[in-house]
């Protein structure tokens, strides 16, 4: 057997059944491979921006890894800055990058290049793996580093002889890891805190924001009186129907700042101290108020169950079963009814909209940024759903993410809510959703503008933006067309103004299969 | 004044007039002060392997560096794949990523990564400008650094707070390099392999194949019987007209092993040691002929003039101007006049029509794989032009190389032939065109397929492709629309698939101020 059998043999063996990818000549034998192990469905994309966010995307719905397929050190760095949001999201992905064989890099051929440094700075484990007998090892190891704690990106470098060499074996025998972890001491020091104020915040990240973790918190903080919460941008936030509200931290400082005010001890679970996304001249980079103490009981991407039951543990509270759910009585107003909502869009009346017709266990991929800003409020009291942000800042994540949330979860609706800047970076990601008739709705928002940078701009104390300045923010010179890009890569594709229109779309895109585009004119509130 | 008034200023003292952009938050003091220099245009790009791939197309036809404006280890790693290629290219850019606030990236905000290591693995010179008071110095450098030789990409790394700050001075007294590059014992020991053998062959590359430079070439030829050869992806080939013929070194390395068959002395000047592209099993990587000298006269990247000077007074030519152009008398069949040209399109049909219809000073950015197999051969008798190629295999290069390549020569028409396929990695090129109104006819071979990796599955040997393989190559499910794709761009677009058709849309095509999109049926030839 050669090493690329044995390798995706492996890697069902741990379970892993999807393969992103976008291979050349060095990944062949992979490729040709997968028809040994159909059980691993090998997805193309046609830009590998979209392969490592459909990972991401997988990864954080089906709380098991993808892996990829790259080429050399030109495709893994095209896959770069949707590696940094899933290192971010604590994602766990087998990122598998095709390289030379080993013989030939000494030749220095036109595609060499240093794959193993630009791995590192987006992985949390990487190896190359230069011999086909180990092979079955390395996959084995990827695997277990992918899962962490915390998940992670595993780049394993796959040079080509070590894929077509004979002698591998696929290996067997892997059981999924069930970490555990506590730290004893910081829950102690959390009960005390939360016995000795009632203006608390308990801040929850990764993954204690799942219903059964929010529903832990929920009981924390009604027994104690502690504010819930949780980061910017979650990797993955349980929210809706009777699952217990949480507040996110604001994106800008100044409101960061508004709702750590007063707060006397800030017990950080899953996350990370709070600190301003960009620096800005003269203001503070570390939110946490100088008055507040900061008890960290559980770092970023490590297990929070345990923390959560055993923190409730030692504030006394009773965990009997019809003490379980508490609601969510501090829920905002009720959804307007679809058939009410009319007028030309804005952001606010998007936001109604989406809040009106949100289906029941949907997925929302959200890089809507400032046109998206009013759906968290107006989402609030709408079915179960999970929502997927851009936990690294990089943008270009909102499409492929959708990509991946549908093949883990081909029963669920997934929404895109996607800015027009943002969404050019993985436009690609439209075709693959074609290709595989996957259910996502995709919403274009169209400002004709890079609206978060006018922002910023006026925000990091810049001089006055002239007319050079301004071209370099707008993007309505010439206007980009998503009905004809949407069309372009085989999506039904509309293009909607006012608010009628939208709930109209989004209604028979979630009622048919297959991917659907509606592009939304929502004029930029910046 | 401000770091980045002072950068910007710097720049222009050092004759920089271009900077492809694509910002975020922590470059906004660089994009305000583009209005303090209007000297030096900025000009978006929405994807930044388009930024990179056009500093590169830039830099290989003005000579000189254009500048980069990216967005942290993300924005960077977009843009690597391209950086590969421009440092293959030898090509100057001065790369500058914004970063962070020094004093920021201690709380390990979202976007913080390791930007040095990647840009280290696509730079020659890289250096984070940690002190606005040093800015305009750390320009210099960048800058002179990018010149080489060789010429490489120069990456500056420039934290937020080293922009904002005051207290920097713009530099000027900057003079252009003007390196020369001489070994005399390698010439020496090529003058005797000539003059010891008839069956030698030159083999050139880089700034060897300027039109002055092939001219020489040909004379050294001429006197010797050495056979003229270049690289097999020359970073600016200059061909046509009075311009010497050189024959390119095949992508097979099958091929390359028949050119290099019976060759007794290769003589490298501007050129590395063949070698194969990728590795196959049980095939030879090192390409020289075992019984055949290797003479290395220059490096690549390094000066070629001199030494063909050199190599040329060495055997006793006269260099006298009288003797100057030799013409090209072995070139190939005369061209078809265009309206004898018709027919279904095919690969050859195709090639007819470009060596029938190509403008004098005409710029062919070449990314056509396997559809242009037969072009160079069919232009051979053209008049003048310049062909930039895929110096370093990372896919995605033809289109932003044509933006750049617009830039630097705006009264020049710019060709891009670029495969279904490979455009897609960095499709958004045509936004930039559209906007900057660039004088580039973008030619899409449509076969809906990743067709040289049908060839090169067959070539590593691997095993016979089943479907699951078979659709990893095939990008046909849906057919992508390249019409509606560049209509959504702003660019005039059509699709032929006949060649008369051709020759009258590229006939429009140049005649019209503006880019075009023709979208060209042509079936795969594997």
């Amino acid at each position: 057997m050669n090493g690329a059998q044995a390798l995706i043999r492996t890697l069902y063996n741990c379970g892993i059944e999807v393969c992103f990818t976008n291979p050349g000549t060095s990944e062949m034998h992979f490729v040709a491979a997968l028809d040994d192990v159909p059980q691993v469905k090998g997805v193309l994309a046609l830009f590998e921006g979209v392969v490592t966010g459909a990972a991401d995307g997988y990864g954080r719905i089906a709380g098991k890894p993808a892996a990829t397929l790259l080429h050399l050190g030109s495709g893994l760095g095209n896959g770069v800055a949707n590696l940094h949001n899933a290192k971010r999201a604590f994602t766990p992905i087998v990122n598998i990058v095709g390289d030379h064989a080993t013989y030939h890099t000494q030749y220095d051929p036109p595609l060499a290049s240093d794959i193993a440094s630009i791995a590192r700075a987006v992985s949390g484990w990487t190896r190359s793996a230069t011999n086909t007998v180990n092979l079955g090892n390395d996959v084995l190891d990827a695997v277990n580093a992918s899962y962490g704690p915390p998940g992670t990106v595993a780049s394993l470098i796959l040079p080509a002889d070590t894929s077509w060499n004979d002698g591998a074996e696929p290996l067997g025998g892997w059981s999924r890891p069930s970490p555990n972890f506590i730290e004893a001491d910081a829950i102690d020091q959390a009960a005390k805190a939360l016995a000795s104020s009632r203006s608390n915040a308990l801040l929850l990240g990764s993954n204690a924001l799942t219903k059964a973790n929010l529903v832990l918190a929920k009981r924390i903080s009604a027994l104690t009186g502690a504010k819930l919460l949780c980061e910017t941008f979650p990797a993955k936030l349980e929210r809706g129907g009777s699952i217990p509200g949480v507040e996110r931290l604001g994106y800008l400082a100044e409101f960061m700042e508004l709702q750590l005010s007063g707060v006397d001890n800030l017990i950080v679970i899953g996350a990370k101290a709070p600190v301003s996304f960009f620096a800005y001249p003269g203001k503070q980079s570390y939110l946490v108020p100088e008055t507040c103490s900061l008890i960290e009981v559980v770092p970023p991407g490590l297990p929070t169950q345990q923390s959560l039951e055993a923190l409730l543990d030692s504030i006394n509270s009773s965990r009997s079963p019809e003490n379980g759910l508490l609601g969510n009585p501090s829920k905002g107003p009720e959804l307007p009814s679809p058939t009410q909502i009319s007028g030309d869009l804005n952001a606010e009346l998007f936001a109604q909209v989406i809040g009106a017709t949100l289906p029941e266990g949907a997925i929302i991929s959200d890089e809507s940024n400032t046109s998206g800003l009013f759906v968290a409020s107006a989402t609030v009291n709408c079915p179960e759903h999970t929502v997927l942000t851009l936990t690294g800042g990089a943008i270009g994540q909102g499409l492929p993410v959708g990509v991946g949330a549908a093949m883990a979860a081909p029963d669920r609706p997934v929404l895109c809510l996607e800015s027009d800047g943002s969404s050019m970076y993985t436009i690609q990601s439209l075709w693959t959703q074609a290709r595989e008739g996957l259910n996502v709705t995709n919403i274009i928002l169209n400002n004709g503008s890079y609206a978060v940078l006018n922002m910023e701009l006026n925000r990091v104390g810049a001089q006055e933006p002239g007319p050079a300045a301004k071209r370099m923010l707008d993007i309505s010179d010439p206007d980009i067309n998503f009905v004809a890009l949407g069309q372009s890569m085989g999506i039904p594709s509309v293009r909607v103004d006012r608010a009628e229109a939208l709930v109209k779309e989004i209604g028979k895109a979630f009622s048919e299969p297959g991917p659907h585009l509606i592009e939304t004119m929502v004029p930029s509130i910046i």
